[in-house]
């Protein structure tokens, strides 16, 4: 654990299939106006949302709602959000949904009380928290983004074609998250395999920098191995509780910030996925599946050691025979192998970006990288190799 | 994740090289009145007291001294300091120390302001807290334990001879918790080791039990391995930074919650060892490798699956051409050889304990296990086959 740390997650978290027995006794926590957020409705299909309404009227709470959060959710839906909390003097705002709704509601809960403009402040300027911010609480219907446990929230605004992450510390975690597993069972397959994928990248994301041995990667190639089990089995057998609940909490740990501590981070594959979908709206988990093996194939020689460990201790490659970069190539081709055969794109064509919009991506992706920082060029030939593959 | 579970540690870390600096910011969110608990006084000799009182003396605070605190710390102790804490209406109790002296301060936490016998009630009749519990801030010179990230509390009745353990809830966690590896670098060699056995056995307490295939025996499998690791190359380089800071948060990590979540547990080894430490006053660590190999020999056939795993994954033993049988007993055996290889007492003779004393503690150790319910005459046996070994 080479870097100094801090380390502080007070989020409560409730899991299971018994974990919505909770919510009233949370509920209880807060006053009595609460703003419900969601997304498009799904969850009044499978049942979710008349559980929740069934909670908050049995706590005599006053539900104002708030719905239509959209996949990578926009600024103007959150100041939305904001005027919804001022005008109602919320107490709580409970988010039922996946990523882009709990992201929504930690971007609505700092922003009601800040002075000035927000989003230019705390996103663009990454400007320090001044003002209090309205607790959130998350029932979570979805896995990948891990925004149940953390302080992260990625607002898009739309007229400028950006989309902003701003990572706020434990002041705006969610106060509780309700994880039931079987609430993912109704996730459509595809969106089921970009909760995967997202969570697998955050994992690499966090591994794939630095030339220590800490403790930190260790537990990243578990979680590596451990997702790639779990989802080999969930897409096989998708009512698969102990598979779906194994994907359940690896998706939180692998950004509640635990498996970053003590060590540098890369990030450029969010980087770049970020403006391919500001200008695409692609499923954020497929957008990372179609970069990640240009990627790695373009920085792996910047870090060979950490490549040759992902090959054996994660995709379990027999090193015997192979040289350095067969063994570190052999370990990349087995993450597009994952990417292949559980119909990912591996792609960007397949993912569905023109050709025409490469050299605008590779215009304006943040420049970063963990084993070799990355030119504007450096983007390009990453992009071009990653648009047509077999 | 078969088991439903809540998580909740709100302990807050500061790791590494600088950890002290934020003592005095933590500092300022409490009251005058502080008292400080340490042990024999090895804090005095390291300079680490002095950098304490530095950071209470720029506060201003008022400081009441409680040293003395032993291994295995005592109610009569845990006594003394309700008193202490009465007397001089105590704000923070600041802990520097091993897992004894933040045990004991977490005893003396949760014991000020209980109507009652509070060991009579918390610890041997696990009472549910009825009353508000003192802060408790820790700063950590020996890691082993975990106790600076949960709400463990371990106190012995030196009259009756009872070791007894109290899991508090997150309302008894240190609030923060001071993580130097530094620290630990004058730690005499037989303690370190005592230590990093004490946390090994924490995973490996949590690891055998069940038959599924949970995240957290991933995760216990590569904090295992790590420990492991780095154990090897502070025996060796005992002022290596990476390998003392991997093992002091290891040692956290084992033993916050995290890696028991979602799964059965067992603490059979522990059970034992509470008794043999009762009776001997032994390092709780080195109690805990005297045991170890004869409780898995014995159990293994129960759980062996797991125990194959155990092989494979952490010990990194090849299965090709092996038995069940033979992968188990493999791992049972690199087990062991950590132990002797490290110079720790694989036997119960090697520890110091006299054979007339193995009825007795049969007698008193309580009856649990993981993968096999454990008679007396279970333990007996055991205790017999832990008695003498090459």
């Amino acid at each position: 654990m080479e870097k100094d740390f801090v380390f502080h997650n007070p989020t409560k978290i409730y899991f299971g299939r018994h974990a919505m027995t909770h919510l009233k006794d949370e509920l209880e926590n807060y006053g009595e106006n609460i703003l419900l957020a969601y997304g498009g409705g799904s969850i009044k299909k499978n049942g979710i949302y008349d559980e929740v309404i069934k909670a908050l009227k049995e706590t005599n709470k006053n539900i104002i709602e708030f719905s239509g959060i959209m996949p990578n959710p926009t600024l103007n839906k959150m100041l939305e959000g904001v005027e919804l909390v001022k005008k109602h003097h919320i107490d709580l705002i409970l988010a039922v949904g996946g990523g882009s709704v709990i992201d929504l509601a930690k971007g609505v809960a700092v922003s009601t009380y800040a002075s000035g403009d927000a989003f230019e402040r705390y996103w663009l300027n990454k400007e320090a928290v001044d003002n209090e911010c309205v607790p959130v609480g998350a029932i979570l219907t979805m896995a990948g983004t891990g925004s149940e446990m953390n302080g992260g929230s990625v607002i898009t605004d739309e007229d400028r074609k950006i989309k902003v992450g701003r990572v706020f510390g434990s002041y705006n975690y969610p106060k509780f998250s309700i994880l039931n597993p079987l609430f993912t069972l109704t996730v459509p397959r595809y969106q089921m395999l970009s909760g995967i994928f997202d969570a697998f990248s955050h994992l690499m994301e966090q591994y794939f920098s630095d030339t220590d041995n800490s403790v930190t990667d260790y537990l990243l190639e578990s979680l590596m191995r451990a997702l790639i089990d779990a989802a080999d089995v969930a897409i096989e057998d998708k009512d698969n509780y102990e598979a779906r609940s194994n994907i359940m909490w690896i998706s939180t740990l692998a950004l509640n910030t635990l498996t970053g501590l003590g060590k540098s981070q890369d990030w450029e594959v969010h980087a770049i996925e970020h403006q391919i979908s500001a200008y695409t709206d692609c499923a954020h988990g497929m957008g990372l599946a179609a970069i990640s093996p240009a990627y790695y194939r373009y920085i792996y020689p910047f870090g060979i050691d950490k490549f040759k460990r992902f090959a054996v201790n994660v995709f379990k490659i027999d090193a015997e025979g192979k040289s350095d970069e067969e063994l570190a190539l052999a370990g990349i081709d087995a993450l597009e192998d994952f990417i292949v055969t559980h119909a990912m794109p591996n792609s960007l064509k397949k993912l569905g970006v023109p050709r025409e919009l490469l050299s605008k991506i590779a215009d304006s992706a943040a420049l970063g990288g963990g084993y070799k920082k990355l030119t504007r060029e450096d983007v390009y030939a990453i992009l071009y190799n990653a648009y047509e593959r077999k």
